[in-house]
């Protein structure tokens, strides 16, 4: 780990990644998430089916080792968990790695803020004028929401008996950069039939655990000093070691719409993976860009070309931007995993 | 606002409760919420129930005016939402004042992570053998989830029907201070019948907006660099100006067993108000100190005393500590309530 001066006069620790995976230990549920990812994995093998990787929510930096305070990143999951469901109905499996609470596929139709579901349950008392009715009564479904919550609730049901949904959880920035690891470690078996779909909100920066304090910090003492290193960029070895041939999507959040272009394709310039998904904070919802390289004949790609989807929310309302994002992946998938055929058969 | 030098050294802006109002804009929806808790205090007045603000979860600090990144303080607000409940139980009116997607009374009972209600439904295909079987299924709670359903969806029922549970949102520490404000205040006209439980975990510090980025902080520039100031200690004022006869419960929360009694004597003797629950972060679920002045005949107390409670979950896994809590809220609230009478009659 070096300590180094940067350009702007500010001096940090710069954690390469592998500095970073020597000095921070691995989350406790690393071995067990790892097992049910092969596992999950050889089924898939089996069945033929395709495997995306979809991360989502935000990751927490935590202050203190016994954790009262943390830095967190804004997102409720709702990318993620929404294509997540438009991947598994593209005939996907899917491995869903998503911040602890965020919402989830199926399950987020019924947030408990803004569609609870004690709201559309009713209860039937089957003999009124009994003294003990109490048992006898029964749970309906209120019959406005019964169509809705008939197909998510079958769907789930389908998946479930299908085993093509699995789930797993982090909290902390260290949680989820050991898990990405491990999993595309694993993914890469499946080579070109793998996509990466990495709609999570990571911490740009972390406070590693030599730095932290034990018990929570006092106030009282005047203001409050926070100083944080950069988190490794992971993409970098993710594509270049972990996962080789599996098609990568990432995704940049901007809220100054000038930077959304530039930091996409400086990003795909730096780490040479195929999709740059663009969103601005304000608009995410009904837009998003895709950013990708050229086709180009050499190796190296002859610029950047961007693609808007835009969705109009006045005509449809119902409709979800990411059933329009994850048809395009799908599409995109296909022809990278055509393209490696006709690579080896010319 | 003044910029003052700390004891020990460090420089940092002091806001008093006044300045943070006159200087921290209030968030948009207050007078709405203000408002409806304004009517429902009135049907309470009306039907002459105590009123208990319950308010629960953490508070964020945002880094960014358009927010990407904040400071947060860790809660699922699990204290909060069970003793909501005990208290509608006990007959109290309860206001509810909750950080947006924290834990709910009632539906904290089915988290969507833990005890998922797509999990409990089946579907039952009425003529399966049918072509178009969709449309005549219907929807059944799991036989063994019934009964405990019915239990939970009845209570919430009856509390929705008797209009005794008011819910109100915040995010940030700001909304939590201006909401507090104006809601203790309005409770002020119950004199004595109102009871504080103020079990927030709020933020000691935050980031005035005149310091605030607009833009989400770029990375790339080293190392992350904050500096926040203290909030004002709104006890003060709230103890002294807003609401001068409830009665008033806060929390003290430590990792550092060593630091909670003093903590909540030092909170007593700075604030003057009637009790302070202490409880370590891993001890929290089965054990709490209840801190509360020595009874003394002067109007300063003669020091403070301390009440352990515990329960055992080995023996009872199912009990809830809150239950026990409120119960002993309860009775001291009413010896409160006497107290004045007693005062006003000698």
């Amino acid at each position: 780990m070096a300590t180094s001066q940067q350009p702007d006069g500010q001096s940090g620790t710069i954690f390469s990644a592998e500095t970073y995976f020597a000095t921070q230990p691995p989350p406790p549920s690393l071995e067990q998430d790892v097992a049910r990812v092969k596992d999950f994995l050889q089924r898939q093998l089996k069945d033929g089916r395709k495997v995306v990787l979809v991360t989502s929510g935000g990751t927490t930096v935590p202050l203190e080792l016994n954790v009262v305070r943390f830095l967190d990143n804004f997102s409720a999951g709702t990318r993620g968990a929404t294509s997540a469901e438009y991947f598994l109905k593209a005939g996907y499996a899917v491995i869903f790695m998503h911040r602890q609470f965020s919402l989830q596929p199926f399950s987020r139709h019924y947030s408990h803020s803004t569609h609870p579901f004690l709201d559309f349950l009713e209860i039937e008392e089957s003999s009124p004028k009994s003294s003990t009715s109490g048992p006898s009564s029964r749970i309906n479904v209120r019959p406005s929401e019964e169509p809705h919550l008939l197909e998510v609730l079958s769907t789930y049901k389908a998946v479930q008996r299908a085993g093509t949904l699995l789930t797993l959880n982090f909290v902390t920035v260290n949680d989820y950069l050991w898990l990405l690891r491990a999993v595309s470690q694993e993914m890469s078996l499946l080579g070109r039939h793998c996509l990466y779909y990495l709609a999570a909100a990571v911490s740009d920066f972390f406070l590693p655990r030599q730095k932290m304090s034990v018990h929570k910090i006092q106030s009282g003492k005047g203001s409050l000093h926070i100083e944080m290193d950069q988190v490794p960029k992971i993409l970098k070895p993710l594509v270049a070691e972990w996962t080789r041939e599996g098609f990568i999507v990432s995704f940049k959040l901007e809220t100054d719409p000038d930077l959304l272009i530039p930091k996409a394709c400086q990003a795909l310039a730096r780490y040479g993976h195929q999709v740059v998904i663009g969103n601005d904070l304000h608009r995410r919802k009904f837009e998003v860009v895709f950013v990708s390289p050229k086709a180009s004949a050499e190796s190296k790609p002859s610029g950047y070309e961007e693609s808007w989807l835009r969705i109009d929310l006045n005509k449809n309302p119902q409709k979800e931007i990411e059933e329009d994002i994850v048809a395009e992946l799908v599409g995109r998938h296909e022809r990278w995993i055509r393209d490696a055929i006709v690579t080896v058969r010319t």
